[in-house]
């Protein structure tokens, strides 16, 4: 099985990649915004506010670089409220960053001396849309409406359960094997035990239907459901259950950290899904290892695995605290070879690549369902 | 003086390309197939004739190689009269390449039992679009009109020539600095030794005006002359002069060879171009080397040097019996740093991959001039 369990429409972790295969970043780009600016050539990049973040300003610093060597010029717009002056920020990795203020001209954005063709969106807008970015004349990619704020992670699965049934129709498989299963409840509140009935029911019969599954494929492990945050970001508050006990008894601290998972609200959506062993493992110390897949546009750029030894296979790798060891795939992400296994090494990656682009395709049907609920 | 003596619309030697960026090349042609072929995944791919010639056939099964990575089927139709049924052939690096014949089917060209979407023309026509190719429905390209049948060596110059101005205008650089001059004659009979007042003027104009160029910028060699083929191809009978005796003195030899240069007739149209002295060279025998620059669609996808231990620095390198040694460019073309030298390596691929680009708009100039005439 192998299946997408998470969707970032605004990722960092562009510096993870393998510097092999930046020329496919730049390309890639470069294929991108020509369509979007035709005769312009000035991008603003509007990143998270958190940029005291080093780990994130890397993945900024990178992605800047290749719109640069893609042939544009860029910089960066932040939208933190307490950036009055423009601040140069010193990497590790010996780049500088600039951050500079948004600015608002009528209905058009950019920064200081500087009017932007087009806004590329590297901030997940977790509380909203913010006032400067409302009604402007610029594209802006991925769109805003895919924010935190407004996207729900079981609207995505909803979508990438009909692309996963549509392909593997197509290739005459079964679709659970590309699909991660899952259900949602409504409002939970964690703190108060409001909604426990609810997420009780639903972690019953989603370890039911996947017990299902692995008794046909005779799968001899014991199922397990993960629970997160249908709106979150940044892993908080995940937590892994193998049966309904496990529920009924979370801890007092397990409840506060769900509780918080969205700004401090103690009221949440969550969703539970299928959890999905993680079979790749890397080193004699047999480290887990869990794909993440890159894409630029609809291009599969590359990808790295997340890799830690203290973690298990039915364990979410990106959590809180989470100090994961970045290893680059060896190989691009295009590059199929039809004489050789399935799983042999191009093969593999290629796999990674397809089902992120069937995510994508979800993703893009979350956008036109957005649109037109407008 | 970086400047293009060449470009090639259907060329061979992809095999000669760095393994190492083949995912560039099964980008760019993604990007570039599901542009013409919306919904449709099947193309034809037309080969040059001389199916024995080996390293030929090992760069043609690289194209195709790249166009099944990208995802869509591929099949290899020829205009070889000769062919009947289809032929396997074995390559030296293991690979097999199914040549079939050509078949016409109303308004639609493709193999048995398969109809394409798109062709893909690796033919330069030499002998003019055949009757199997004329006003079909499906879209060719590089578009057949750009074949050495319609097409002079003169014609791209003088697009190329408009283009290094207004390039090298926004630049603020002399043009000359990218651009080889040069002149042309018509109709020249070498065996007959008609039209050689109009090559020896020519010579003569051109040789001066390099040296006032020479003389501009302190360059202490002497200027030569290129006289090859204005329609030709591979490099036949390319003659290098640096005084208008040299070519008055031609030996016989020399003039049969460059009567050869076009099907057998003695009859040519040439062109004269300015030498550009090749300073790049390759190891301890300081070879001279020659860049190649490879474009699919408008993407820089990688290039190679031609390196040859027994050739002077103002001789053609891709003469007859020539046997370069290709040497795969170790950097992709699209990762200019700001930070470097202009001439540090990435720098210096990426000024290479700069005029293939321009070189390519100039074709681009001759396909709508070719257009407009029809």
């Amino acid at each position: 099985k192998v299946a997408p369990v998470d969707t970032n429409l605004f990722p960092a972790g562009f510096n993870n990649l393998n510097p092999a295969f930046l020329p496919l970043c730049v390309q890639a780009m470069q294929a991108k915004i020509e369509q979007l600016c035709e005769t312009a050539s000035n991008i603003l990049l509007i990143p998270e506010d958190h940029t005291r973040n080093l780990f994130y300003m890397e993945s900024l610093a990178t992605l800047r670089d290749v719109i640069l060597k893609a042939g544009y010029q860029v910089r960066i717009g932040s939208l933190r409220a307490d950036l009055k002056a423009s601040e140069q920020i010193a990497l590790p990795s010996g780049r500088y960053v600039k951050i500079e203020p948004v600015i608002r001209r009528d209905n058009r954005v950019g920064v200081a001396d500087y009017d932007a063709c087009l806004v590329l969106l590297n901030n997940d807008l977790i509380s909203g849309v913010p006032e400067v970015l409302r009604d402007i004349e610029q594209d802006v990619v991925p769109p805003p409406g895919l924010g935190w704020s407004s996207r729900l992670k079981s609207g995505h699965f909803r979508q990438y359960n009909n692309v996963a049934s549509e392909f593997a129709a197509l290739l005459k498989i079964d679709p659970w094997l590309i699909n991660p299963q899952f259900r949602n409840c409504g409002e939970l509140d964690f703190k108060k035990r409001e909604g426990e009935d609810c997420l009780v029911r639903n972690v019953e019969a989603l370890l039911a239907s996947v017990q299902q599954k692995y008794d046909e494929y005779g799968i001899d492990k014991p199922p397990f459901v993960v629970i997160k945050a249908d709106a979150g970001t940044y892993g908080m508050g995940i937590i892994s259950v193998s049966s309904v006990d496990e529920v009924q008894s979370l801890n007092r601290k397990q409840r506060t950290k769900m509780a918080s998972m969205k700004g401090g609200t103690s009221v949440s959506k969550v969703i539970l899904q299928e959890g999905v062993y993680t079979f790749e493992t890397w080193g004699e110390q047999e480290a887990v290892a869990e794909p993440v897949v890159y894409m630029i546009d609809h291009f599969v750029v590359g990808g790295f695995y997340r890799v830690h030894t203290e973690r298990g296979i039915n364990e979410n790798l990106n959590a809180p605290g989470m100090q994961f060891e970045p290893l680059a795939f060896v190989e691009p992400c295009n590059l199929p070879d039809r004489t050789r296994e399935p799983d042999a090494e191009p093969n593999r990656f290629y796999a990674y690549g397809v089902i992120g682009r069937l995510a994508l395709l979800a993703a893009a049907r979350e956008l036109a369902e957005h649109n037109n609920g407008k």
